[in-house]
């Protein structure tokens, strides 16, 4: 049993704890030295991207902070940290990814799933499709043509949402698992490069889902974290929410 | 902004807590000074219970580590760190629970769903539809129905499995919150010390869910970790993982 003195140390210790969690979740080289977003009150935050963002959402709920509707994936678990953590902010967070989505398809849909919901906190992956279905041949695109499309897309955002917090996530692969072979590479490399440098350019938080990825090599095979090469397993979704809220936070 | 040295002492924190990522999710009081489960390789690990546990999973996926398998609730995000955490300890994490189940509904389908799946490490969370069913009148129990009700699934779970690593959950809600008013108590905080005195009697590690919900409303109202008093919200869920790992491992 516990003296009420040692409890009372103990929960205010808890409490400065769950004031940080998200930096301590996983400390990861990721974005140190990053400026960091600080959250305020009523903030909306959406997450944007392709189906590794999607992770099986409901699209039927669009609601904000509802498991249906932020699928299974980074997007869910990282949600859940930030409401847990921050419970006074009153956050509302939204997911909007789509599987198969490459940069052109999000700009179609960007009024109704990205300006109308005025976030105040905006996170983008997306990439992987744009080499991907060009290698399968259900797409024709270039690095010029995502890196293109990718800065119209944002100079857009900007335009209509000036004071928008940015985030852009490095789009990742795992080589050898899969889908993913050497026919990615040289190229993918610098689709990857178009992503940092496009964060560079609009002062975006740059999260370096790549290096995550390798680093978890060290610790399991690849294909312990992503089926395919590109879609995260279970832990590989979480390592994505650690490394982004180790990031962001 | 943050010193350059603050930043240096929070990131070597940082790593530390890194090193035992399910042991600082959250710096609760909840099991201390209990043991703790050690978990070793190829543990088949099985979550039962409720529709609390069940958190809307998908009945005809029952494979193991599997987002749709394991529902968007507690079970989930506590798989997720466990699976992230662990990578090389080759777990398989089952959930099973069930919407509405009370104690004697898990004794029905306890072969197939428990037995048959030979768990090295089973965690309950039973009791609060043996209640509030009776409540309103879809069910005739009684706390010593519970209690003896539970003894005899763990006996019955013992006999079959003599080397499980057993965890009990208290059941728990949010007084004032939508379905849980007066009429629950005191009788309530009786399924609550009976899953107690269960927990004790089998050598359990027993998960202190009501004092969980009860400290998180020093930072959020109840109604912001259940919607019902009953069924976590997102928040709420992450809140029950975190404690559920903190304290059994």
């Amino acid at each position: 049993m516990k003296t009420r003195r040692k409890f009372i140390k103990e929960t205010a210790a808890g409490a400065m704890a769950a004031m940080s969690i998200p930096k301590v979740l996983y400390e990861f080289p990721a974005g140190a030295g990053q400026k960091k977003i600080k959250l305020e009150k009523n903030n909306v935050i959406l997450f944007q991207g392709d189906s590794i963002t999607d992770a099986g959402r409901n699209k039927q709920n669009e609601s904000f902070n509802n498991p249906s509707s932020l699928g299974s994936g980074y997007a869910f678990l990282a949600t859940a940290a930030l409401l847990e953590s921050f419970p006074s902010l009153n956050l509302k967070v939204y997911n909007r990814g789509i599987s198969g989505n490459k940069v052109f398809q999000l700009a179609e849909r960007w009024d109704k799933d990205c300006l109308d919901l005025k976030p105040d906190v905006l996170s983008i992956l997306i990439g992987v499709n744009d080499i991907w279905h060009t290698l399968n041949g259900q797409y024709n695109g270039t690095v010029e043509k995502y890196r293109n499309d990718y800065i119209a897309l944002l100079e857009r955002t900007m335009a209509a949402l000036p004071s928008v917090k940015l985030i852009i996530c490095e789009p990742f692969a795992v080589p050898g698992v899969k889908a993913v072979d050497d026919r990615w590479y040289p190229e993918f490399y610098e689709y990857q490069k178009s992503a940092r440098e496009i964060a560079e350019r609009f002062g975006a938080i740059f999260v370096p889902f790549q290096k995550v990825f390798d680093e978890a090599q060290n610790r399991a095979p690849g294909s312990y974290w992503t089926g395919d090469g590109v879609h995260p397993s279970l832990p590989g979704a979480q390592l994505m929410a650690k490394a982004w809220l180790k990031t962001v936070l």
